[in-house]
């Protein structure tokens, strides 16, 4: 067993509040959380929190972490030129062994940020799977099909991907509704309802994207997925940026997930997602990074001030969105929404996913709430440790994910020049 | 002398170009920054930078560092009660050893952000002072004087903060328009024309700042300052959300600093500059995070990022607002702006003032550029020492402050107590 003891503890089951105690790991399980009292069973590693907290990691519910390679390679454009022009001929030149560098390098930002799983988007599965295998991380791969791909390789995925042990899961999904025609929206209509499974893809990022379902099917994405039956064992989508009164009602009424990306939003011009209405209907709520070509970074900390204070700036309302419910939505929010139920909060049972903050830094000071610390004034360097599926992967700014960091940053650096330098 | 080898330097004497080379500073200024050819003098102390980047450091070109103890104390407020119900009555309270301690706070967090020299406007302006002092930091103090104040405080601060030695420095400043009576403003013009000085306040934060004061006096903050001859001798404002066309002229003519705080004006729901139509007229930016109580950090990489960002959301347009002009504006643009003439880039002569970045940190990789990853994916934690007037103030995560700093946050957290707790 291990135990992280003198500090506070933040299970989040319900709230976010923190209070003196310890947690104990066995394996990859949490067998305790909270206040101690009475002896304590022997430990094989005791890791003293020195004042600091421990709270679930948080959860990246939306990337493509593998983009590290367009890392400030084309930022300052129209969207457009940005995609056409410099991300998408590049990405016609990855290699397996390109996003499996690539994802290697995206994973020590998650462990350094805290972040404990990741619902990744991307080409090449095979490959950033086994990165995570690797590297000890969590990840959920989302398909991305779009049209005139078989819908076997969604079926293969979802059959191979879900039995490769717990750090990786598989979620049907495609690209996005302009990416995918009627035949193939179908086809992944009848697998999900085959495997009561839920569904998920880009929804409504741009306003151009929701314009376009309309002119094309005279519905919005969401209402175009939901005619086909694609929600009918829940999902959600990424973005959400243009969400209308009737998408509110449909994601209500399925329990969808709507997955924030503040940063790429704003850095992309797309817009601001609609929060406020989303929690007036009670809607789950989720936070991505989207991939590092478009934010840049992949930084929870940074993700959460910007989804509130952002929608504060959009209402013209300096009380919208407050921290703790953002704080929720970046930790436990991330997990439900991943289909990670053992991933949510720290109690025993549930897996030993974890992150301990350093409140002795100046930027978690003075003490006066600590979820708003962390979500308005939180920054990565307060994460001393983080823990996945029981093992500690990053601990006082050291990584520990069975490879040299320097042959991560070697590799990545290698395989960028050889993709982006013509 | 000291020597800090083995790494990139980023001048900042044209530009955010990066090239290997070596800083050497003797006492409080820089002797060398670039390339090194030849023998090497003897030095004091050698520094290896493991690769790493020496830059300019960056300034805070507008905060109220003592508002530390506030932080996460009331938000998620609209803006009124925020500040009619919290702030002020607690401001009351204050006293020159709380201010003192709580500045002591947000020093030990510039140093961890990289920040060199804060532009700070607060109350017990003698006990800050003292604290930027005691920790070796630098600082210029801006008048924040308001209706009813004597003039003659304006002039004793100038004389006896700009006689205390190089690390502290005043300005002419009022707080703002809606609180500075004709009399005040008519009065500080005498001064600012007398010391042939720069004149400074909050400006246009607010619709409703700028509209009252066109109210009141038929024009905006900036014109009315600028018809009574404030501007005669250059300066700027802080905030400078709302500001029209005219006030582009005013500021363009005068060769006045419009200093931007993005990550205050998101959370109060107050704006986004213009930093576009700044850009445009040629007016000369720099960048603060204003007080700790409304950001609520201290970090400047989180500022520029959400310049550009928010810069690119409120006009539709991914390509406004590049990284560099923002890099250039939170290092150089800052010491300029507050009259930090020698702080503004690394070259012989100069203040050695600067900050080294650890390039191997995941989110400073790949390396396609270098000022890109500090505006859109940098963080504080890849600040690896922080250097003032020659000093190192801050070293892979200790400080180096003339403090204890469990002592520091003590006595914080123990001013706050007796402040807030009622």
């Amino acid at each position: 067993m291990l135990r992280l003891y003198n500090g506070l503890v933040m299970p989040m089951t319900s709230g976010c509040e923190a209070s003196p105690g310890e947690v104990w790991t066995e394996g990859d399980r949490i067998v305790h959380a909270g206040p101690v009292s009475g002896e304590t069973p022997a430990f094989e590693r005791e890791i003293d929190l020195r004042g600091g907290l421990v709270m679930p990691g948080f959860k990246n519910a939306h990337t493509h972490s593998a983009m590290t390679f367009l890392r400030s390679f084309a930022d300052d454009l129209p969207l457009q030129s940005w995609l056409f022009d410099k991300v998408f001929p590049l990405e016609d030149r990855l290699t397996p062994e390109a996003v499996y560098a690539f994802t290697r390098l995206a994973i020590l930002e998650y462990l350094a940020g805290g972040t404990t799983a990741s619902f990744d988007m991307y080409f090449h599965r095979e490959a950033y799977a086994a990165a995570n295998l690797d590297s000890g991380f969590r990840t959920v791969i989302c398909g991305a099909l779009s049209s005139g791909d078989s819908l076997s390789i969604a079926a293969d995925d979802y059959a191979r991907f879900n039995s490769m042990g717990p750090l990786v899961g598989y979620r049907f999904g495609v690209h996005a509704e302009y990416t995918a025609d009627e035949a193939l929206l179908r086809g992944m209509g009848e697998l999900v309802r085959q495997y009561r499974a839920p569904f998920w893809s880009h929804n409504s990022e741009t306003r151009g994207e929701a314009e376009g379902s309309r002119e094309r099917h005279g519905m919005s994405p969401t209402a175009y997925f939901d005619s086909l039956g694609l929600y009918d064992y829940g999902g959600g989508g990424f973005h959400c940026v243009h969400l209308d009164p009737g998408d509110f009602d449909i994601f209500a009424g399925r329990g969808l997930w709507a997955v924030t990306c503040p940063a790429s939003n704003a850095k992309l011009a797309s817009g601001v997602a609609p929060l406020g209405g989303f929690a007036q209907r009670g809607i789950h709520l989720a936070v991505g990074t989207d991939g590092p070509a478009s934010n840049n970074a992949l930084d929870m900390f940074r993700e959460m001030y910007l989804a509130c204070v952002l929608q504060k700036l959009a209402s013209g309302d300096a009380a919208a969105c407050p921290a703790e419910g953002m704080l929720l939505a970046a930790c436990s929010g991330g997990a439900l929404a991943m289909g990670l139920d053992d991933c949510d909060c720290l109690a025993p049972g549930k897996a030993a996913d974890l992150t301990v903050i350093d409140l002795d830094r100046p930027n978690m000071r003075p003490r006066h709430d600590i979820a708003k610390n962390l979500v308005y004034s939180g920054t990565r360097d307060c994460v001393r440790l983080t823990m996945v599926a029981g093992r500690v992967l990053y601990e006082d700014g050291e990584f520990h994910v069975g490879e040299d960091v320097e042959k991560i940053y070697a590799e990545a650096e290698k395989y960028t020049k050889e993709i982006c330098d013509t």
